[in-house]
């Protein structure tokens, strides 16, 4: 190496490649999402392919190695923030060369085929030609787990979490969980019990025009701060947050029937955007500079979505100008009937359209049988009827079919096993970061009422995005806050909207 | 190397890559241009940056080197296909590794802020702040045109040219347009004294709804053969045909004044499109399955605009449909005044805005002028006169300024010297071609007239599209018109449209 360069120096230059190179697999991901017709796919998943096949070279070749060994001899000198980014890179590095090549390989080919006939299985509510796939998948996945195991002396299912949310165990998410199990049943039947004494909200009844929904999607977007300059909003069956910071392509899509599904699911990833173009400015191109985890990235979204936009005192800014869009009139847009409509909590089949209180209730589920799997305490043909005795245990429902059961998510069939919990996670750090933000923020109800997002946003920019990866979750957490994740803030947030 | 695998066979692997990662780099460009916000521009220009590195690595890499010289030599096994895509990896691992690397690091930088500078000074009519950088690229270019010039043994201008239009010398270009020299000018004088003696055609009155611009122009599309599942139509500043053989994404632009700017500029982009995606299914991934060259290319374009779509049996086949779309109504709807409107010749400034009988004037000036630039016969700071004189030699006129002059085009501030004569050599072998098919299609014309395009699109298919790159242009052109590319059915073209 040349004297004028730092090890730490090179290693910025190779990760702003890999970078470039993740940054235009981003847009390719959201143009097969937004914009790619059918007979492209075929070509997309080539290049898909060949970016991360490239990306994988460059992360686990010799040099890379080399220079993260000097770069940490010579850490001392570096700054707080490229020690971070030292330590980013190596957690990177430790991922990409646990697995062997030919198990990556072999995972990402069961995982197309397992997500394939889970497509088909979903539609035809046939578990059973699927699950042989899905048996692969499991037993590729927990040979990956066990290599990553070893490389991290973590846990098996703890070093799964750890791609998604770095540094989370197994051992303090089942603390939180625990405390949750206590609380939640006998908040949701107390729930149940005083929402049963409410008239039963009534949905304002549509067409409700595409472009009128787009437009007022666009205004709130606005309000709340999204960079137009740095990102867009277009149309996709399931709605997400993609590209990358600069260029932050949010979807969303229609329905001619229920403008709040589109409205709320826009404000959702508006939450996810505004932390992505928060980010350092100056260390987008660095691991330092990404999103902290899938947590805290779902806590953005939740505080939008959850916290803010479901609130008494967003509605009564937000639902005159939503009348004003549709022309709404009668009983249907009376502001009690709708925050009752937008606050209705009610047992169902389907994780993505639950309430926030019975939500945790489908993850708890999730993460139980998914560490059974991976463990083996399950097989993957008992998993129908474990789901169903689950469902019946937290919901007391039972799911009439796998298509409203056990099949609903993609998560297993693509290989993502310690995703679910990040949900959860992310709920609770929502609650507690809006009452925190609540307590510095003077006046922040009046400031909502009147469409004034700006102290908020800033307030987050400044606590949560600027920080990047700079920091473990629970030291943002507590600096923002002043304590580790918990589950008080989310329980008091429970009962002030639910029982109040 | 394990003898399970040839030479050949490593390379259409490697090949294979090189075609994701350039298929990736042109669905970013096309998205830069039809999507992306503006905040996001210096992400992406390190995207693509990224992947042409990352892609001249690979090209240049001892390891290609290596299986081309074993391929080549085994090469006697190999089918007719096969050895021609054998010959297309060798012509582009001769272009990349020609020149040095910091040499084409230099040109890129040097490119990329004169293509900026160039910019300004049209906007600005400043040639002169723009001369220097100009003369930067210039001198670079040539160093380039040396370096190749001596890796394939070719004139230096050749070389260059080789890029575009592999095998094209300017031995034959000037043979071609010498002959066009003495006919274009007389016969010019002719059609503009005729066109004297006709009333002069009027634009129909606007403002054209741009949604039925648009539907309109997918129609024709339509008509047309071209494939929505592989390919889709948008808007950008600057009209093309982008992505890739298997998702075509074309690009207009639509006036609220003028429907027929569109609608021509959606038509030729549709004969790019047609030809990407008529390319041969099989050798997609491979050098060999690539568009021939910049000349078949353009031919394919200027053969849907120009021998097709200004023809009258076009017409009587589009202006129905036209009028049905704007409701047209009154004289200047009238078919003899539209057909006088899209065959009108007129001399002008703006070469993008020419005519067909006066484009090739416009082609042969920038051909003389950047020859006698890359030899150093003409200084950048003299090209205002020489262009001004030049046009008052061509075409009678002198551009009142520099931004209507010589700084018209993007071409040279982005180093491409030896693109600009295959605009006139697809004039002439569209000409060519059309009139091949007109001899074997029976009653084309009467299909033309009932917008029945199939055999059309189905002999261009098979006797140029499915070509490939698989023969030279000359021998494609010999084997679908009955002989190489000549002038005669371009003249024949002219006089049968405009003298008749």
């Amino acid at each position: 190496m040349p004297d004028t360069t730092t090890a730490y120096q090179a290693l910025e230059k190779k990760f702003a490649r890999l970078s470039a190179i993740s940054g235009a697999a981003a847009m390719l991901h959201w143009d097969s999402a937004a914009m790619m017709p059918p007979g492209g796919a075929e070509a997309r998943s080539e290049q898909l392919a060949t970016l991360s096949l490239l990306s994988h070279e460059i992360l686990t070749s010799g040099e890379i190695s080399d220079l993260l060994d000097g770069a940490e001899d010579d850490a001392a000198v570096l700054t707080n923030w490229q020690q971070a980014n030292l330590r980013e890179m190596r957690n990177r590095w430790c991922h990409a060369t646990a697995v062997k090549p030919d198990l990556v390989e072999a995972q990402s080919r069961a995982t197309s085929r397992c997500e394939m006939l889970w497509r088909e299985a979903r539609l035809n509510n046939d578990f059973a030609s699927f699950a042989p796939s899905m048996e692969e998948v499991i037993l590729l996945t927990r040979r990956i787990a066990d290599a990553k195991s070893a490389a991290f002396s973590l846990a098996p299912y703890d070093s799964l979490l750890d791609e998604y949310e770095p540094g989370c165990t197994s051992d303090s998410i089942d603390r939180i969980f625990s405390d949750l199990e206590i609380f939640l049943p006998d908040f949701l039947a107390a729930v149940l019990e005083r929402q049963k004494s409410d008239p039963p909200p009534v949905p304002p009844k549509g067409p409700f025009n595409q472009e009128m929904q787009k437009a007022l999607g666009l205004e709130f977007m606005t309000s709340l701060g999204f960079d137009f300059n740095h990102g867009r909003l277009d149309i996709s069956h399931h709605p997400f947050t993609g590209g990358i910071p600069d260029d932050v392509r949010l979807t969303t899509r229609y329905e001619t029937e229920d403008f709040a599904q589109s409205l709320m699911g826009t404000l959702h990833e508006t939450g996810h955007a505004l932390y992505e173009q928060g980010l350092p400015r100056e260390w987008r191109s660095q691991p330092v500079g990404a999103a902290r985890g899938m947590a805290l990235h779902e806590s953005q979204s939740l505080l939008i979505e959850m916290q803010l936009s479901r609130s008494e005192d967003f509605l009564a800014f937000a639902l005159p100008k939503i009348k004003a869009a549709f022309g709404g009139d009668g009983a249907a847009w009376d502001e009690e009937n709708i925050r009752r409509l937008y606050q209705k909590v009610e047992p169902g089949f389907i994780r993505v359209d639950a309430d926030e209180v019975t939500y945790p209730l489908h993850v708890m589920l999730r993460y139980r049988l998914e560490k059974a799997l991976l463990a083996g305490d399950l097989a993957v043909k008992d998993l129908p009827a474990a789901w169903n005795s689950g469902m019946r245990n937290v919901l007391g429902i039972t799911p009439p079919n796998d298509r409203l059961g056990c099949l609903q998510d993609i998560h297993w069939p693509s290989g993502a096993i310690g995703y679910f919990p990040t949900y959860t996670l992310g709920a609770l750090a929502a609650a507690q970061i809006y009452r925190a933000a609540g307590q510095k923020i003077p006046d922040l109800a009046t400031k909502v009422r009147a469409g004034r997002f700006e102290d908020l946003i800033a307030w987050l920019r400044e606590n949560i995005h600027s920080l990047g990866s700079s920091l473990p979750t629970g030291d943002i957490m507590t600096s923002a806050t002043g304590s580790p994740l918990e589950t008080e803030a989310f329980k008091a947030h429970l009962r002030n909207r639910y029982l109040k």
